[in-house]
């Protein structure tokens, strides 16, 4: 987003951002938030009608930066394993500076029914894009998936990156060590399960995977 | 426990579990928990050091009903599917009436750093209870399993535990019936992929496993 409204957009998520690292989310008020971004209140209400909004703008610009950095890294890649981890560092790299706040934020955001959750109504779109990238990094990977696998693997990546972040949240290590660990060990074994999906001894298992989440979503 | 004070311990949590309902952990005081124990409060002081070590004695308490009602029922069954969902409906039957408790007390108890973070060293009595309930779990299945795997198979199966309980934690449906689906549909996923280990196919995904916990735990 580089339109001017794109820009309007991103200062006032930027100043939010600042303000529930200073004051915690409860602590923050939309009156500071427009201050803040210098924009009138009533603009700030014309981009985003609450605070919840606010956050969900955040994790909108947060799933742009990352697809914006991922995609191109992940050109001419071919390797499952290499595509897979290239797309959790990126996610790592865009989302370092927010480490501490998001520490913060997780209890706000993991409650149950809150409309912040990941798998809420509201977090849809963003939901959406980062399924969407997950996508992309199967595609064009040369690791032929069973049919019936293939359709629900974006979205069981999907889960493997909250996994990560989960983790992440939780990470206090310098520039987050211990979760770039987690991704350059899981990122090839995950990589391996793919592939080993379409032997005889494991078909069943992603079967019963992929009924699972059918199950589940009804 | 049955002892007079074991009795009033479990008094003790008791009340605490009952305010923490009404009036949230934060609301709830050391006095207020005496008086509806019916116990003084320096009596209750000498049981629990802070409102912290009554929800530490609330894990302890479940996880002892847990194992007091897991363990008879796995008597006699030898198939690991069987004992993997065993284990899992019984701490879904024990839990059940903190459900609603747990969906609030989650926030707290999920914030990175917090005592009661079922990875804190202050859960160390509790976790360790639970993965020993695993141990068990396993010992008495007729799975062969890679002994490199089999020291942290517990560990390992205590982690899909708590997945469980995190699902557990957000579901709505009715007497928890979509978490009940979710664990009947993957302990035997789980097993199977025990099962699979000792294979030359898979055996470099176990031993990938091992080698993460342990670089994990360093």
């Amino acid at each position: 987003m580089t339109s001017a409204r794109g820009k309007t957009r991103e200062a006032i998520v930027s100043a939010a951002l600042e303000l529930f690292r200073e004051h915690g989310f409860e602590g923050t008020t939309m009156r500071a938030v427009a201050d803040r971004a210098g924009v009138s209140v009533g603009n700030a209400y014309y981009y985003f009608s609450s605070k919840d909004e606010l956050v969900q703008g955040f994790y909108d610009q947060l799933v742009a930066e990352h697809r914006a950095l991922a995609l191109p890294e992940l050109d001419g890649r071919r390797d499952l394993a290499d595509r897979l981890g290239t797309a959790l560092r990126a996610w790592l790299t865009v989302a370092e500076p927010y480490r501490e706040f998001a520490g913060r934020f997780f209890a706000v955001a993991a409650q149950p029914g809150n409309p912040l959750s990941p798998f809420s109504a509201e977090a849809g779109p963003a939901r959406g894009a980062a399924v969407d990238l997950y996508r992309e990094v199967l595609a064009g990977s040369r690791t032929p998936v069973d049919p019936d696998l293939a359709r629900e693997l974006p979205e069981l990546l999907w889960l493997y990156h909250l996994g990560v972040v989960l983790f992440w949240v939780h990470d206090t290590s310098p520039g987050a060590a211990r979760t770039e660990l987690l991704v350059d060990r899981t990122a090839p074994m995950l990589a391996r399960l793919v592939r080993l999906s379409k032997l005889p001894v494991l078909r069943p298992l992603s079967h019963q995977a992929v009924t699972l989440l059918q199950e589940l979503r009804a």
